[in-house]
């Protein structure tokens, strides 16, 4: 159950954006800034660090959304999703994306864990200034998103089978605010 | 030395604001909002959650930039804000406030550390669901700005006299732009 009172129809974070829509506004500009570029990184790159990180965190509401959300941009490859969780150095990935997501990594346990060495080898695989920044602000944002959501204890929809439904709709119309404002599954 | 380049003339996140003007909007659009309401929380509160929140990230240029920034709001009282990390426990503070950093310090561990005896307490004590909600929600609001300050390795002034200087200046007039197109000392 929510720890505030909020409109339990709708689910995980939406819960929260609907509560408070005037903090909704940007923490949306946000995301859709950061997930929606396709400057270097892909979207689905982007979306791919957004679930590893909520992997990390434990938050069973965004990883499987941003999991569903990233599969729309890949084919519905969902095998590489788990691989992603499991085993990232073994998934189908670039060498260049799994420099960044080792920065992710250490940048969801705190950003002092970050090395010199992560940032070279970043580097050496291709990754520009604003590959780094991007990964380390997504990161970042869903450290913040996951504790958002798990520290109000927003409804989590445990049927996994409605997440592709609502990943659908934001792959297509991106975040913002219709993602509150409409009585959609997930 | 910054993870990327960046105008290394500017200190902490105004470096990376002005990196990433783009994101920099609603990341200073976010911090208003929570930080500069008055609805249930005062400002001073609001400050002090930001500035103990930092200081369990361990992110040196938040807790001292936000730490002065509170004590700004509350007669240069510097001695709070230390008590305040020391042991907020034996802070001049209301019970209210304490029983709403009890929560921020579970929220900046993970959200699921936050349990329903501490929402109680904190309900018991007078606080709103606004309150606990505005309370999560910064606490995770930092522990985002921490990463992104820290995980980019942005230059911390080691200082401490200059952070009043720029204090004053956001007490006064806020969080925004003017934050990072202005070459001021913090």
């Amino acid at each position: 159950m929510p720890h505030i009172n909020v409109d339990e129809n709708l689910p995980g974070i939406r819960q929260l954006l609907a509560f408070s829509p005037q903090t909704a506004e940007p923490i949306g500009k946000l995301t859709n800034l950061l997930l929606r570029s396709n400057d270097g990184l892909s979207r689905a790159d982007r979306e791919m660090i957004a679930t590893y990180v909520s992997y990390l965190n434990d938050c069973f509401y965004c990883q499987h959304s941003h999991g569903a959300i990233a599969a729309c941009y890949l084919n519905d490859d969902k095998d590489l999703i788990e691989q992603l969780k499991n085993d990232y150095e073994q998934a189908g990935i670039s060498t260049k994306l799994k420099a960044l997501l080792s920065i992710a990594g250490s940048v969801q346990k705190g950003g002092k864990y970050v090395t010199e060495e992560q940032i070279e080898k970043a580097k050496q695989e291709g990754a520009t200034d604003r590959d780094i920044h991007d990964t380390v602000l997504i990161t970042a944002l869903f450290c913040m998103c996951n504790r958002y959501v798990d520290g109000l204890a927003a409804n989590t929809p445990t049927d996994l089978s409605t997440y592709p439904l609502r990943a659908k709709q934001v792959a297509e119309r991106g975040y913002g605010n219709h993602i509150f404002s409409e009585q959609q599954p997930v």
